[in-house]
């Protein structure tokens, strides 16, 4: 077995300790812990015999060369950041499983026709500056540089952030990277979710990184005492907003692999025995396809509508979010699952609902991921799990997928 | 027009001058404005012929003997109390009503085969204290002698507040009345609610003073990332709640003049890109018969237990409060309408869903209510409002009422 799984998993374990606090992982773009951990990352690269650098924004490279110096390259690679009080794997083990891929190459002696890059962005999250995806945007081309003027908590602004850790920001153009350099971009990550542990799976092709879109939904009724307004001279503001929630699940469950979400709901006056008056209350919806999103989105407004006029409330949906599908390229996931099935593993595929580095890469290369299961679906958390045989078995066909790689068309 | 209705809502109007705060009025028990309101009603009771006294919880108590002196009386009142923030009706109009009903007698110097009491309870609401119908409870021989250890929000116990306005604590027994004194107590109130205005009428017979149930609600599933875990698999604890919140209005709908409500929603984590995990509701629900009370509540409970077993989610349900209902007087329902009919208004019957001074007052005497419309049904509200003709019409049947009155057998 060339893939050394327990390596892949004890290294995650040493950058977890790189964070702001003693449980759980928390670890922000240009944070004294982030310049300890890209240190690691290039050391173990170099092992794998790659040429490695840190780019204009801090992302960690290193590259393995082809037959040939100065081949296109695929790329793989995911994110080096966390949320708040984060686990060890989400991002993490993208960036730890490729650098065992390229090892593996290394330690054989194998060159392929094309070269392999590994890239640990510097910032996926978003934490610091509320602004996501910021290192695999620089590589894309597409950073903003306003957001350079965006400030952390401390009223710090990227821009200055940048300077006190060497960086210019002037110069993260600098990171770009160009089509045609780039055959691919392929992400190993996390699932994130729960469906490869309900499929009894350790890996899945993924299909597309949902597009998404939220609203913040306010319904007006009339308050009343709750004793004394009958059933049906009532104007339940509350009712309604039920309805709506109960509406979103079962528009979602009709539509294949869209989700629909009220996460956040306020009750105004919100006493015991008060009808209420005024619900507010959030939508947070998601589908493989900006079709199947826009119809997702159609149908969920049209029976809010409906509900409203039913029961003579008013609805004011205010659009706050509105995400693009990123498709992953069929031809990659042809080969992800080739390489899945070639390991003897039953082939799923399944989108992505949370967003991933993929978003932002696509805007130069075909995009490809390759999910891992995780315990109970459950991120963004020090519970998150995995085990050393899917670790095994995700970087074996990763492994598998680079060696038999070939440069798709663009989707 | 033997009436002056104008001269009550005037002397409304001067009660609501004695309040806490300049717009709205708050009076509560044992404060200088309820003293004030006091020596008002005791100089208007003595006006209208009545012999006059403040009983030992500080009820204010006229007497308008009958044909001969010490007969047994019919009790007419209501509070001239408030909850923060009221209006000038809710429990005011009812002893000023009475009051003007008996001045009507007394210009015509007529004696009734019975005497006639008015009686301005002193404390309905409980705000002070958080425990109601203080007053008539008095009246009814029920006071519990453990409510005298309350505090109000200044740690004052409702022993010293009653010691420091000159009432012996030892002795608010003498307040009480027997069975057989008190031949059924009646009493006139605004709605509270919209069922009179929604039927065109001034005046409705109430059938019961309506029993409720509180419980809080806990609901908890499997919080998770709002992209990631399909339809399928989420055990979202808000869609529960909302099933069980749709499943109470569709009860209580079914059930004749069965109410109840979802007041207060607290969602959590309550974030837009999170399936909730946990959520906890309230439900008030109210009958006018303790059977369909009965019934109401089993047929929730029943339904959030199926919902809660098909959603896999866990449930727990906390009673918060349950109230009997206080069945009005069938022989007292009769006579009131019969003097609704007199005045030539459609006779409506209805029930009360907020609680009364009856509910005490039941314990010694058959119990009557006559509701008087008010605009939009608001309550508890400075926006109270009743109309100078309503106001003449409501005291007219109550005058006619009294004068044909006759005991009722106890129900």
């Amino acid at each position: 077995m060339p893939i050394d799984a327990a390596r892949i998993l004890a290294r995650c374990d040493a950058l977890a300790r790189h964070s702001e606090q003693p449980d759980g992982v928390t670890r922000v773009f240009l944070s004294p812990e982030q310049h300890a951990v890209s240190e690691l990352v290039l050391r173990w690269m170099g092992e794998a015999g790659m040429d490695t650098h840190v780019d204009a924004i801090g992302n960690v490279v290193g590259r393995y060369e082809g037959e040939r110096p100065g081949l296109a390259c695929i790329m793989l690679g995911s994110h080096l950041d966390t949320v708040r009080d984060a686990g060890k794997y989400d991002g993490i083990l993208g960036v730890i499983g490729a650098i065992e891929c390229v090892a593996d190459l290394h330690v054989r002696n194998v060159r392929l026709p094309f070269a392999v890059e590994v890239v640990g962005f510097a910032d996926e999250e978003g934490v610091r500056f509320s602004s996501t995806l910021l290192g695999s945007r620089a590589v894309a081309g597409t950073f903003d540089a306003k957001a350079l003027d965006q400030q952390d908590v401390n009223g710090i602004a990227m821009r200055d952030a940048l300077l006190q850790r060497g960086f210019d920001p002037q110069r993260i153009g600098d990171a770009a990277r160009h089509e045609g350099d780039v055959l691919a971009y392929v992400e190993f990550h996390i699932e994130q979710g729960p469906v490869l542990e309900a499929e009894g799976l350790p890996v899945g092709v993924v299909t597309a990184i949902n597009g998404g879109n939220r609203f913040g939904i306010e319904i007006s009724g009339m308050a009343g005492h709750a004793g004394t307004v009958p059933m049906a001279l009532r104007r339940d503001a509350y009712a309604a907003a039920a309805e709506c929630a109960l509406a979103v699940e079962r528009i979602a469950r009709d539509l294949p692999e869209v989700v629909g979400t009220v996460g956040r709901v306020e009750v105004q006056p919100g006493a015991i025995n008060v009808i209420p008056g005024k619900v507010r209350f959030s939508l947070d919806t998601r589908a493989p396809t900006d079709a199947l999103r826009a119809d997702a989105v159609q149908r969920m407004r049209a029976e809010f509508e409906a509900i409203a006029a039913r029961r003579d409330v008013s609805l004011n949906v205010t659009p706050l979010w509105d995400a693009r599908t990123t498709p992953c390229s069929t031809g990659l996931q042809r080969q992800i699952a080739e390489a899945i099935h070639a390991e003897g593993v039953r082939v799923h595929h399944l989108p992505s609902g949370a967003g991933h580095d993929g978003m932002a890469m696509c805007a130069i290369a075909p995009v490809g991921m390759l999910f891992l299961r995780c315990r109970h679906g459950i991120s963004h958390n020090p519970a998150e799990a995995v085990s050393v045989e899917d670790v095994a078995t995700g970087t074996q066909v990763l492994a598998r997928f680079i060696e038999r790689f070939t440069a798709p068309h663009r989707a």
